[in-house]
């Protein structure tokens, strides 16, 4: 219940909150944030599941009470050995950090950030022994985001998909054939744009009834209650893609938040499964159909009903072509689909080595660096376009990156797992029927709620065990076949 | 602390909330409230007060200290004397009563609402009854709304002002010459109107980096916090006035918000003295500054810009001329400056009546008509255009409805002293200088916060005893003169 309020608290803050309010908005969510842990960690509480698990619903209760009953013990146990003193520290470390990191951004001035920023990753180390005293640190703090991870399966899957999209993305590179993209770039009113990707989120069975659209710079998805999912994207009158495909992305985590158990909002049968999950229903809706040619077969007259002027002269073809770009860049929330993972890859090497003690902040910039180059060509010109781009670490979200690639990984498989299973999918998307995908994965991945770990949970829903496989075979296919690649 | 996320968390609900989203919202409320309660009724905190009030600084401490002190104590001792079950009770009934309030005026049945809001009055009579056992019941729930207030000095006071309009009502009625308010059911596009009040609240002093403006069905002023004061307004495309006053109320009472000392913010010296002086502040602005010739002579070509085609054939003159029609009416929440008291007056006869016993929940519809017939000449032909009409009772807020009057009552008051203490006042308002009125009010009023009852502190800001006759003056005047009354 208090988490909620805590959303509510910040999706307020980044949407609505007049801008004097901020110091205020810190002290209201940090008495919320308090409260709850306090709450989270009550003895009395703690008495209760334990009395719980000894009782017979532990064992005969239904499937979702058996995992409400062990995940809650499980999520005590790992809050209850977390000391306050060490909450209040990195609550406090972190607003701070953030505040560095904001200024540091905008001066491009590392050692702003680096003292706030060395704190931060020595609480994090302090608070993965507390919370898992038998775990790999790393470990330990992926846990709350993806449970039951482990760092060195994840390093051998990156490594087998790092070693197709790099000859991958050479080839894009090299090919004579590259997508030409400036249709992306003309003018597309925002006011036109606003009812076009309302009308588009909403038939791809986003409920406005139970749910918003607004505006910020940084595009996000927020659950405020089980029928209370606030998503927002940022708008580009120069663009025809920043707005759309921000707004497919957050509407397909609000239809998985819409898709879980509403009976058990706020208990683990009715929690996302992990954010690897999460990324998967993001990135399917967003790439895997919202890039695709039925998407836009669909969509196109839409599309040149709202913009007439602009995409007078060209089709459904040519603008789906345009969307499969590759362009090796600087900034991760800007990457292609392709690239985006060798992003993401060396941010997850660098904060692991980090938390391991093989590398020290001071050493963070000159790391990233080297490594972007040996995987892009060329130097970051600016800490502010490198090291210090994204706000994950100086937020404490350590160990949150991978998940964000096995997200593009499991929405892979579970995409050629849901065409297996729909065989006239293509011909649905088409037509703008998205109804019967939808079922699909809530029936498959929705239903369960936190019931399995993303592992369990996508080989069941795809019936094998995850595999970066599809991933792979997808981005060839459809990359290679726009660069004239066999 | 928790009270701003209360506070919040109602704005949300009222402006930006899902529709499906209302039932986890009643939820999340109760939670937070329920949480505010145990803080405001701690036993320690009870001590720890109890120790200041013995201690040197209630004694020596500055005068918002000393205040701080005795009021904490005086609010911490009135709530812990009121059970937790009566504190659940009332809040789960007043949610009911207020939905079967909405489904009751829908359809205008009384029988509807009639058994919830028994509940409601006889748990509000228990209530009083805890608070402070020794005085009055209605007195103990005035006591919420106007701290310090005593219901036969309010009764003798409207008597007074009731012996004036009344004869003004009438007068007005068969004046040969009434204003013509055609001219304010014109066409103002909406987008127009949007632009023209947000300029019209920024001049006159609303701090928009502290503050926000939204839309909503019924027109309310929200504090979030020391630098997040949040106003509403609803729009009528048919109407130059709907949103205009709707504004310059909800924006004076913003103004009192944002004046308060905000170092002191959720402590008494940073509360509102009371809500008869936050309405004196949003009637201040609404009526005695909004509908003045001056503020016409300075808004005139504003509006006149923003609505090129409905004003080009009028005056700043007959705009605000048409702004002095009086027509008694049914609605309270649409009277006019003049009628208006008669409304509130009944309603504080008749809800103390039924909290004295005189008069039984049953019996309103009947009571209400009567009066209001003897009141306005004519029997309102629904209760829904009756008894119906307001959610107040329902909600639980019984003790409120005379604070409105003693808000005109006030306004008249303090606006008298300024424009003594302010001769050029009149020029100021004509040349759109509002900064020296709301300095006066900044300093005799906002400085204050909860440091006196509402009467001393118009005493003090006036020079002399709280009386109606400022009201009756002002009244007679503006409209008398409208209406070629001597």
């Amino acid at each position: 219940m208090l988490a909620s309020v805590e959303a509510l608290l910040g999706w307020d803050e980044q949407t609505m909150m007049p801008p004097q309010a901020a110091a205020y908005r810190g002290m209201q969510a940090e008495a919320i944030a308090t409260l709850a842990h306090r709450q989270r960690t009550d003895p009395a509480y703690g008495e209760h599941l334990a009395s719980l698990a000894e009782g017979p619903l532990a064992q005969d209760g239904s499937a979702q009470v058996r995992t409400a009953i062990r995940l809650l013990r499980k999520d005590f146990e790992k809050h209850a050995r977390v000391p306050e003193r060490l909450v209040g520290a990195l609550a406090k470390t972190c607003v701070e950090a953030q505040q560095a990191w904001a200024t540091a951004r905008a001066s491009s001035s590392w050692t702003t950030l680096e003292p706030l920023l060395r704190q931060v990753f020595d609480l994090k180390r302090e608070l993965a022994c507390c919370q898992m005293p038998d775990a790999d640190p790393y470990d330990a703090l992926l846990d709350d985001y993806e449970p039951g991870g482990r760092w060195p399966t994840i390093e051998a899957q990156f490594a087998r998909l790092r070693a197709e999209i790099v000859p991958l993305v050479q080839a894009c590179a090299g090919s004579t054939r590259r997508p030409d993209d400036a249709v992306l770039r003309r003018n597309y009113p925002v006011a036109d744009q606003q009812r076009f990707v309302r009308d588009v989120a909403t038939r791809i069975g986003f409920d406005f009834k139970r749910g918003r659209l607004d505006t910020t710079e940084h595009p996000f998805c927020s659950g405020v209650g089980p029928h209370d999912c606030r998503i927002t994207t940022r708008w580009d009158a120069g663009s025809l893609a920043t707005a759309l495909y921000g707004v497919l992305h957050e509407a397909g985590h609000g239809l998985y938040e819409q898709g879980l158990p509403t009976e058990w909002y706020g208990l683990p049968p009715g929690e996302p499964a992990s954010l690897g999950i999460h990324e998967s229903q993001s990135r399917l809706w967003e790439n895997l159909v919202g890039r695709s040619r039925a998407f836009w077969e669909w969509c196109f007259p839409m599309a040149q009903a709202a913009f007439p002027q602009s995409l007078a002269d060209v089709t459904a073809g040519s603008v789906q072509q345009a969307l499969m770009a590759v362009h090796p860049s600087l900034i991760r929330v800007e990457a292609d689909e392709v690239t985006y993972n060798l992003h993401v890859m060396m941010r997850f090497d660098l904060e692991r080595a980090v938390v391991h003690g093989d590398l020290t902040v001071a050493d963070l910039p000159e790391a990233w660096n080297e490594r972007f180059s040996r995987d892009f060509g060329f130097r970051p010109p600016t800490d502010a376009e490198g090291v210090l781009q994204d706000i994950h670490w100086s937020a404490g979200l350590i160990g949150y990156f991978p998940t964000y690639t096995l997200g593009n990984i499991f929405a892979a498989q579970l995409m050629a797992a849901a065409c297996r299973a729909l065989p006239e999918l293509d011909r649905d998307l088409a037509a703008g029927r998205f109804d019967g995908l939808l079922a699909w994965l809530r029936r498959h991945v929705h239903a369960y709620g936190r019931q399995f770990e993303s592992a369990a949970l996508v080989e069941q829903a795809s019936g094998e065990p995850v595999s970066e496989r599809w991933l792979v075979e997808s981005l060839w296919q459809r990359y290679g076949a726009a660069h004239g690649i066999a």
